[in-house]
C-alpha cells in the first residue's frame, strides 16, 4: 500500500504559502492505518525498546499503539501546564521566539531504551528538545520514528548520531 | 486487573482543591493499557461502529487503538485553527466564557455510526459539543465511552438519551 495515497495535500496552512500534509485521511481510513502502525512495529520490535514517547497532540496517534504492539510504556510530552505531576521541561526555537515541552520526572527509569515517535519530522527543532528530554531523565534514545520525513527542511541535521526513521518522504 | 490502581490522584491540579485523575500511570504499563483497550473493544464490537470520534489531546491516547480493534475510521476532534481542512465549529460553555471544538466537514458520512471517546466524563459540556459536531455532520452517536467518569461532576444528565460507558467511576 502506498501511504502517501493517504496523506492528503492542504495548500496555504497554516499560513500562506505553506503546503500542509494532512493525516487525518489515513486515520480515517483503517486499513492504512493499520498499514502505518504494521510498518512502525517492523522497525521497533526485537530492539528491547522499553518506553516510546511521543509529543502533544499528532504524535499521540500512533505512540501508544506502538508502544502496546511492542509491550513498551507509553509516554507523553506535552506543553506547559498540562502533565500534573513533577516534570522536567526543555526549551526549543520556533521561527520567531521559543517553545517549551515537559516529560514527567518520574516516566523515565535510568536504562530505558526508548523510541521517540512523532506525525512529522519538519525543522528538527521539536524531535531535538524531546531527544533531550529523554536523556535528561536517564533514558537511552534507540530511535526517532516519524510517519513524515519533510526532507527539503533537513530536520535530521538536528538529529545527528540518531536513528531516524519515517515511513513517507517528501 | 483493578484499573484504578492505575490512575494516580494528583492534589490540587490544575486548581488548589482539585483532584486530578492522572491516567499516564496507566499509559506507561502496557499491561493495564491492553486491559483498558480490551474492555473499551468489548463495549463496541458488534454494533456496526464505522467512525471513532476523539478530542485533543487525552482522547486521542485510545481513540484510533480502538477504531483500529473495531475496523472504524479515526477521526480527531480539535481547538479551532488545528485542522486543516474545512471544519464545523461548536461552540461550549466553560465555568467562566466558552470555548469552540471543531471536526473536518467531510469526515462523517450520512449514515455513519460513530463511538465517541475521551478519557475523562466530567462536566459533560465537552462531549455534549462533540455529540452536536457528530450529529451536524450526519453522524449516528451509537455510544459515548470513557476511562473515567466523575459521576459527582453528573456529566451525564448532558448525555441524556444516549448510552454512556465508563471502565472506572469515581
Amino acid at each position: 500500500m502506498d501511504l502517501k495515497k493517504h496523506i492528503r495535500d492542504i495548500q496555504d496552512f497554516p499560513k500562506p504559502g505553506i503546503g500542509f500534509k494532512d493525516i487525518t485521511t489515513l486515520l480515517i481510513n483503517p486499513e492504512a492505518m493499520k498499514e502505518a502502525l504494521n510498518q512502525f512495529v517492523d522497525l521497533a520490535k526485537g530492539k528491547g525498546i522499553t518506553k516510546v514517547v511521543s509529543m502533544e497532540s499528532r504524535g499521540f496517534f500512533f505512540g501508544p499503539m506502538i508502544a502496546l504492539e511492542i509491550n513498551a510504556g507509553f509516554i507523553p510530552v506535552r506543553k506547559p501546564g498540562k502533565l500534573p505531576a513533577e516534570t522536567i521541561a526543555q526549551e526549543y526555537a520556533l521561527e520567531y521566539g521559543t517553545d517549551t515541552l515537559e516529560i514527567h520526572k518520574d516516566a523515565i527509569q535510568k536504562g530505558d531504551k526508548v523510541l521517540i515517535h512523532d506525525d512529522v519530522l519538519a525543522t528538527g527543532g521539536t524531535a531535538e528538545a524531546v531527544v533531550k528530554l529523554v536523556e535528561a531523565a536517564g533514558g537511552e534514545v534507540v530511535q526517532l520514528d516519524f510517519i513524515i520525513d519533510l526532507t527539503f527542511l533537513n530536520g535530521i541535521d538536528k538529529l545527528k548520531g540518531y536513528q531516524v526513521n519515517s515511513l513517507v518522504q517528501y
